[in-house]
């Protein structure tokens, strides 16, 4: 795992929150993109080699509403930038680690991504991600 | 705020958990170290620029023993790393986020820090902290 790719921060109100976020970082964010497949509208803003991701529901079937209503905003999942998604998925499943999709799918900011089960990792939702190269 | 410094961890048991994300990064954590003014033994794990720092409670009034309390393992913190904490703090007060110790404290890792109160941070306890220079 090369890095902390973001952080994924779960909110009620994507435009309230990109203020607030512009003002804690001092600067907008970059991006704004929809994933529909995951339910969330996500904004993403920078920090040196880091990104923070806001994701904000489009409907209550989404992971991030379901979220929100059991524990509130707040720190969702944390995502480490891997060179090969593919062979850490099998990595990680050898050392016993929970893989909630083992095939890749496709993320926010054109990224394959997996995650791997807070059941298995201290509570923590974590997220590999790796570019795609079209 | 320059970067991700390291996003903190709540643990029940330090030992195991250091076994886990050993598993996970494929690379023991590099230190340990007590912050006896917390309550907390800290153990530190690289991942590229960044750190990843777990926290378990020394004793029954450590933040970390009521945060895992009221809401189990998991993620506790992100730290950003600033050059000029004092400044920061300034500006994030006129920003309006509410800022827990205005006065930086001596944290793990040889830091100042100062942490903004979740409620001001859409639920993310967020920490700044800058290098001591002796």
């Amino acid at each position: 795992m090369n890095k902390i790719e973001h952080i994924g921060i779960a909110v009620k109100n994507l435009e309230e929150s990109n203020k607030l976020f512009s003002s804690l970082f001092g600067e907008a964010h970059y991006k704004i993109e929809d994933v529909l497949s995951e339910g969330v509208r996500t904004s993403f803003f920078k920090s040196g080699p880091n990104k923070i991701e806001l994701l904000e529901a489009t409907n209550s079937d989404s992971p991030i509403a379901k979220f929100i209503e059991k524990k509130g905003e707040g720190i969702h999942h944390i995502a480490f930038a891997v060179d090969d998604i593919k062979s850490e998925i099998e990595r990680l499943k050898t050392e016993g680690f929970i893989v909630l999709n083992e095939e890749p799918k496709r993320g926010a900011d054109n990224k394959w991504v997996a995650f791997l089960h807070p059941k298995s990792t201290n509570g923590v939702l974590i997220e590999l991600c790796q570019d795609i190269k079209d």
